[in-house]
């Protein structure tokens, strides 16, 4: 079947791969959007996950593709499952998530109210598996999603659609922390899950090129347009002690730089826009407020049914201030806008000044990096991208951080910090600053 | 401020007009989809109504200013307030629209229940004016529409911020059946009355050319890319007994030409596709139905509550069974189409087959017309666009459609039949089909 | 290697048929302008037929990947090399091209000096062959082609680097009136030539496809915008005694009429505006008069160095006055222009007031069709293309000027007239008019 | 008269400024590309400095009306007057540009020939002007420039079009070494020649916002496109010791990095692109050589009639081995590339073996930086540009490049070596190559 994108164009997608979109649980993305409350600063922005996902399903196969054009594995079958499996993760890799955004999480319930069998059983493989897990805390929107690919309408039909895959080993491409206990991703001797995870999520994934571009052509913004077509192009592998892992072609990697600060710019610009923050922050305080009624269900089918719909219903029809404040677009105002690379004490001085004259504020604080590098896990940081260079005969590969200098020259975090009051209290917090001695 | 619009860039709203834009009433247009079901097809037409109405309300500034660009006004005011009583007409042409689609408006109460206070007002003017009106009829969203601009927070909010423009001069923009009972439109003895409405609603309206650009960018298709800056340009006035006409000059022609057969194509490939048909075929038949709980309010309070979130909620959560087959994606599949200029009895013959071996059919045939001249009102069709030709000196202004052949070749209309049957009775169907014999 | 196209984007083409793009012959169409003076009016509109050929090979291959994805080829090799003889045919189709545009084959030389000898080799085929070409004629651009491709360094080219195919295939897919003397085209006894034709030439082909795409980018007008990605996904073949034509799925068809409206449009507005019109008629009368210097050569070596430059440099140092106002850009102006059906006297009337009178005066017809099936050569118009219906089994596959109605609609030819005068000359040309009696 | 632009869409100029460009001296910049050699990397760049400047001049009037929307002039002549000054000088700021690039600064002849009279009547006003000015050296594309703006068709055209703005007062706004002998410039006190010579050319002025949003359009690369509508509408003036200057509001400081790094990623990828610099070099050496014929001529209206055209011609008709490569498309072929930001001597070392085995080497070196901060003329650096915030009211207006770090980050250069060898050495290089002991 083809589906049309207006960023990508006609994308094809195959009658077993289509079977999975047709599920209920897949559908549900149509009713997530892809940038929640970013709507309310850029209109265009109402595009949802389901198409984001398909778009990053379409960007493995072609990256695939290029990586893998006339590299020589040992069966024609063994090139096709992967590639196959890389698409199923990349489509699977966010069918989690929770409505509107990540401030939901808060209301997710505890994990072990999702009964996810994987999880139980990689504990059976020792040390090398997910036995650091914690299970003693609440769920997050990757455990819904490793229990839709694993445990539900969706791992069925991937079952009865894809003869040699199975969900767990789509589950190891989405999280690469989980233990494979076979040889699906072994080909001659060579391990090919880094590279294939890394294509999933990564400093320069597949996820990461859809949604810039596709935020971009949304939003009606251009920080986010990057060349992705010649990021792809220029993408390899890098092979060391048995594992394959991702590379990139030395020619491509300004194109790498322009892809960091474009995605550094749609954050500043777009992801953390004044309104997004007050919105979300909003949400939070209704979320946590006791008088919440808004919980996520542990059982998959019921949350099946929790989406954006349900949610903005939701806050139409309850009285917490703060849900009527979203409901009926009054939110709190931006006051004070601060841009820092360090912490700076002037926003909490102003807050308290503000709050000893009995105004409500709400405090904002936005921290930003380049990269994640800085914060990833150890798994995702012990899996690195190379750099290889075809027009230098005498360079080595080496891992991209020690090649580009961009992660040095944006080294530090950029904090926005906000002050925001009631927007029948703004006049008076002027007055209130124009007595403030700062300097 | 600045409205960031991927279709037209940035636009420039007033704080009196953000005022409008920012009312619950108004801010409901974000939970209507411009394009309804859609996105089931064309999986980037998430854009909602608000987005459409916001760009309607430019372009309507913008041609605006094309045609009267040098116009000798009597007064620079008389200019402003034209200008802005079109733009409120276009920001407000469409406020009242129920949710999904026109196919809600069959579950819309009896008109008495909206108590529409200048419907009332009209009779007084006798025969001028609005007396033909069947108050003995469901209302619609054209009623509903009027009752925003005229009786709700909206006119209020429009009261407090323009002095000189009256909610109902904006409504005898929108509906062109209502009397004026002031000089409102005047100057110099010159009613501009006509030329306004047309800008909001004619065969080249404001409305259609920011819709297909729209359309077509949200879609990813090409059918609705029209030239509107030249069309735009090209536009200007034409006075005829007192009463200023829309214009367009001959050059720009093909220019609207090209716009007609656009919208047409969009018609055929986008806003008729099958799989759009079918589900709005298979709301109209749960709204239709005896068990049927989802009634729209005629309190126009309660009616701001209504929209495509809480359509989609109810149907996620009633037995009907046509909802439920919305809700979880199971629609009926076509099996036949065919595209006629005349009425065919094969799919009747087909369906009574089908249905004679009990099987449940659905039988859907979209009539499809390159202009609505031909349906439209009385009102509608005795206020011309004119051609006017700069570059030949005999030319005398004339009706466009005396001047541009494509009414004559598009004459008439384009049927196309569909019968579709449950997905679980595909094969039974086909079986059937092969045993008929059909010339 | 990759070749980045605004318009397609990154363009793969391989080391062989970058060999042939190498060749000086073919990087002449580096310096010919794909809209000769259309520069004029749309400054943007600098693209080269360099540029447009490679979009049209790749085109051809993609179109081709589309119609035979799963044809069952007696052997991979012929899908190979049926796919080669039309990338080739379709990158080399525009290869003799005359400087600038068509008006340029006034100066070129008589056939026999170009000696091409597949010409002379043809007739040995006796009837069946190329025996009716009139070979006491003067050249045009498409015998330069035909001479490009089987006799000049780029048919050496051809012969070094692909071994299966030789120059007289890739001249038969460009003239469809050559005669092939060998079974190259043939598979399991079907003829794939017309097919291939028609790709490479017809009235859907994949020149038509990028030029209009690609004059749409350039210009900056959305004329030519058209849905290639589904005109393309919906070809397919359709085989009527032992040959294999071009065929269009009956989903597609409104793609169709779009295509060819959307190719009249520009024609009407692009191709046939009155500064390009005015430009070529003024090239015309230097080319024809008797102090033209400017001879085309048939030595094929020697017409690799005329090009648009060398033109415009000649132009600029010659004292023919038609020279000079071209390169001093002191065109005629327009001042009548008329647009018609049918033939109108006026035009004469007016030119013969205004000669009467001593003013020098240039009269243009451009004459629009909406298709060439009605000036088609007789070779061409025995090949159709075909529609073929998967959505209503009673459909039998049919000859698309039978299935469309666009022909029908569009039957007459749109003239446009108009009368020119020197830009010194409009004053008193107006005064002159004014006087004029004319309905 | 409306230009139609690819990149902006309409453009609107009046007559008067239309009388300009139909000068055959600004025609002459139709022939003569934006990019000189790029097209042979990316063929879509066939843009020339025509449309260019067309662009420039547009958004040097939308940038005005964005900064002075309520400025209270004096009169609205003077707002009128600076406008139009502004536009004019935006429109011919590349007038004087030689063929190709800035390689045939080479063949321009000196200084006297050009006997530009404003550059001596200047000397009158003593040190304040331009007395440091060597008029001893050769002429650059700067001096042509004002030659044509002050004494050439062009001029005469200005004078008898443009009443209250003499060729002075445009060249004052290109050249801000030049002293403006009265008060042309300057409103109630406040000196606006800063701020206007800014926009013309500055770190961020209309020049570059054009240039790499057309650039990047006809190259087919998203390095370049930047968010030029919100820079526009967030540049502002700001006033300091009665000269204004341009200033940026501090929310769009990101988009001015992101236009600098835009910058730097297009010199990096696009105009240092391995191709078009091998061309340059091989151009370049021809015209530096004893029988180069080629010279540009001091006399204004010949100089007109040397263009791209003219340049292309005369390679293909001389005999130097350099013109004859670029010609036949037989460049020197990278064997080494190398991007540091520090001296390296690895290329030398590797140029050195090359040679000694006797063959022909060419190396280059590209050294690229973010701004031309460091390397700015002493009057350009004198003229800052500002940065206002308007969310912090304790925020004191600062020169720009104290306010982002950007500039820092940035701070050296980036240098691209690299080593070309003959097409018919590669082998034997490589060979050598392979031998060489290099760390």
């Amino acid at each position: 079947m083809e589906i049309r994108d207006p960023v990508h164009g006609s994308i094809f997608y195959s009658d077993s791969e289509v079977a999975v979109l047709d599920t209920p649980e897949y559908q549900r993305l149509r009713a997530i959007k892809q940038l929640g409350y970013a709507e309310f600063s850029f209109p265009g922005a109402t595009h949802n996950r389901y198409l984001h996902s398909i778009g990053v399903g379409h960007l493995a196969g072609q990256t695939f593709d290029s990586i893998f054009k006339v590299y020589p594995f040992s069966k024609p079958s063994t090139k096709t499952r992967f590639r196959q499996a890389l698409r199923l993760a990349a489509l699977l890799h966010d069918v989690g998530h929770g409505p509107l955004s990540h401030t939901t999480e808060q209301v997710m319930p505890h994990l072990s109210q999702l009964n996810i069998k994987i999880y139980k059983e990689q504990e059976q493989y020792g040390e090398e598996a997910h036995t650091v897990m914690n299970h003693n805390r609440r769920a997050n929107h990757e455990d819904y999603t490793i229990k839709y690919v694993t445990d539900s309408g969706i791992a069925k039909t991937l079952v009865s659609n894809f003869a040699d895959i199975s969900p767990l080993h789509i589950a190891c491409l989405i999280d690469k922390a989980l233990y494979c206990p076979d040889d699906f991703f072994i080909d001659n001797g060579v391990d090919f899950r880094p590279i294939l995870s890394q294509l999933v999520s990564s400093e320069v994934d597949v996820d990461r090129m859809d949604y810039l571009e596709r935020d971009s052509y949304f939003c009606g913004t251009n920080y986010g347009k990057i060349d992705h077509a010649w990021l792809i192009q220029n993408m390899t592998f890098y092979r060391k002690e048995n594992k394959m892992y991702l590379a990139i072609n030395r020619r491509a990697l300004y194109s790498f730089d322009d892809f960091l600060i474009s995605r550094h710019h749609m954050h500043l610009m777009v992801y953390c826009h004044h309104k997004s923050i007050i919105y979300e922050e909003m949400l939070n305080r209704y979320l946590t407020s006791p008088d919440c009624s808004f919980k996520l269900p542990g059982d998959i089918n019921e949350y099946t049914l929790y989406n954006d719909y349900r949610l903005h219903e939701h806050l139409n029809h309850v009285q917490n201030p703060w849900a009527q404040r979203i409901a009926q677009r009054r939110p709190f105002k931006v006051l004070i806008e601060q841009h820092n690379t360090s912490v700076s004490d002037r926003p909490e001085l102003i807050k308290n000044a503000l709050k000893n004259e009995g105004l409500e504020v709400i405090r904002t604080s936005s921290k930003n990096r380049l990269s994640k590098y800085h914060t990833a896990s150890p798994e995702e940081r012990a899996i690195q991208i190379y750099v290889v260079d075809q027009y230098d005969r005498w360079a080595q590969p080496a891992p991209i951080n020690q090649t580009t200098e961009i992660f040095h020259r944006y080294e530090g975090a950029r904090i926005i910090d906000r002050i925001y009051v009631a927007p029948e209290q703004v006049a008076a917090a002027d007055k209130i600053l124009q007595s403030l001695k700062l300097s």
